[in-house]
């Protein structure tokens, strides 16, 4: 049992009997984001890496630009609240706050909302092998512990095309993103030769994310949406779906996906 | 093939062979929701059903409370607009906003919020055999056409304990519920002797949409979250957890399900 996980009782029924047993639920924590003493928003996710999730929260939302804009991080675990200091740019809240009020769940993060469509394309010549792909995937199918425990979380892993560099996993499809461009967006890590791989589906909100980090390949055991792939092909993101065991799934830039 | 998708030509690709295919993915379109002239939301979602999504999300966020408040429908497809007229309750909007600005994707609706706070826990004796809720779930599995095509929908689904009287599937999880209170909300259907079925997991935001509306049960294929259990022990709802084949567990209110 990891520090993740809630042990709770549960009955277990079958037509004829019910046996009182435990069972790990995976955590569920609200963290409310603050920049500047500002509040910005609140996520639910697993409480784990929760400066790399605030962080990579505001560098997808492009309220922060470069590691030396954050000038401090305070985490109030027990609160659920983080504080980042920093160099704010300057139309990235206004239009950010914008974006939320007008969307909620969905996020609107497509071309329908003013910032998205200003996105640079993903110029990038990094490719990847097919077979090092696949094996990759089962690679992360393997490494989710709280996955495996309750069957509740979404993985997501960052690869340079030979190994996983690193795995975050969350209640939340954007959390598991959001904490793996925050860690990369604190260490400095070029994206232009890097994958995400993720359990969950393709959206269009998570393809803009990866867009706007640079990050040419994304990969999923799972479904693209129409829209996501449509953004791909105006954002130069290749997309990769239903990579399972011997084959895949690309739907778009598939020159950077090689025998 | 639905209207709901789009063909496209996809690469498969295995170790040592490529081939062009056409593949079929799901919709996502935006839907910007206008109350009384006013931008309220844009979801991203499956393009069908958009009446009970749009009044199902409002229901569910308190800011319509009976039929009779709804004065006008009109919805524009090819804008991806629709536009409700009615009585406004007077604080759902302001809290909405101010919980849409704090909580973004997450949504946030969880005691950390004000309105939730409030709601009435659900009281109803209903019901239900645990075999006749593992043969539900079984059909449901077979309902979903869209995502039988396209592997990217959640299938949500509303039942009085003998049948599926309703089955609505959407690339969102919080989509396909709406969509069906949405059709509840109109219809004027009792909801305190019904069972909401899902093929997703069960977080805090389904749960409270649930108790919100008046459902006594709430049943997955998935896992619950830790929180969504917490929560439900405090509002009333049966959580019925990993409902397949021939078990499930259930996590609170488990007088509700009977042998």
């Amino acid at each position: 049992m990891t520090e993740l996980t809630l042990k709770v009782k549960v009955e277990r029924k079958t037509i004829d009997k019910s046996d009182l047993l435990e069972d790990l639920l995976a955590l569920e924590s609200p963290l409310t984001i603050y920049f500047n003493e500002k509040e910005i928003v609140t996520l639910l996710c697993t409480p784990a890496f929760l400066e790399e999730l605030a962080v990579g929260f505001l560098a997808a939302e492009a309220m922060i630009k470069t590691k030396e804009d954050i000038t401090d991080i305070y985490l109030d675990e027990e609160k659920g609240a983080i504080w980042i200091e920093g160099v704010e740019q300057p139309m990235a809240e206004k239009m950010f706050l914008k974006r939320y009020i007008t969307t909620g769940c969905g996020k609107g993060t497509t071309f329908y909302n003013v910032l998205d469509a200003q996105i640079p394309p993903v110029e990038s010549n990094f490719t990847v092998k097919v077979g090092k792909l696949l094996s990759l995937m089962q690679e992360i199918q393997l490494k989710s512990e709280l996955f495996q425990e309750t069957g509740g979380v979404h993985g997501n892993a960052l690869s340079n095309g030979e190994k996983i560099l690193m795995f975050r996993d969350d209640i939340g499809r954007h959390n598991a993103t959001d904490k793996i461009l925050g860690r990369c967006f604190l260490d400095g890590i070029d994206l232009a030769d890097k994958i995400l791989l993720t359990s969950g589906r393709i959206s269009s909100e998570i393809l803009i994310k990866v867009a706007k980090m640079g990050i040419p390949i994304i990969v999923s055991r799972s479904a693209p949406t129409a829209l996501a792939v449509k953004l791909a092909e105006k954002l130069g993101v290749t997309v990769v779906g239903f990579a399972r065991a011997k084959r895949c799934n690309v739907y778009t830039f598939s020159e950077r996906v090689i025998d």
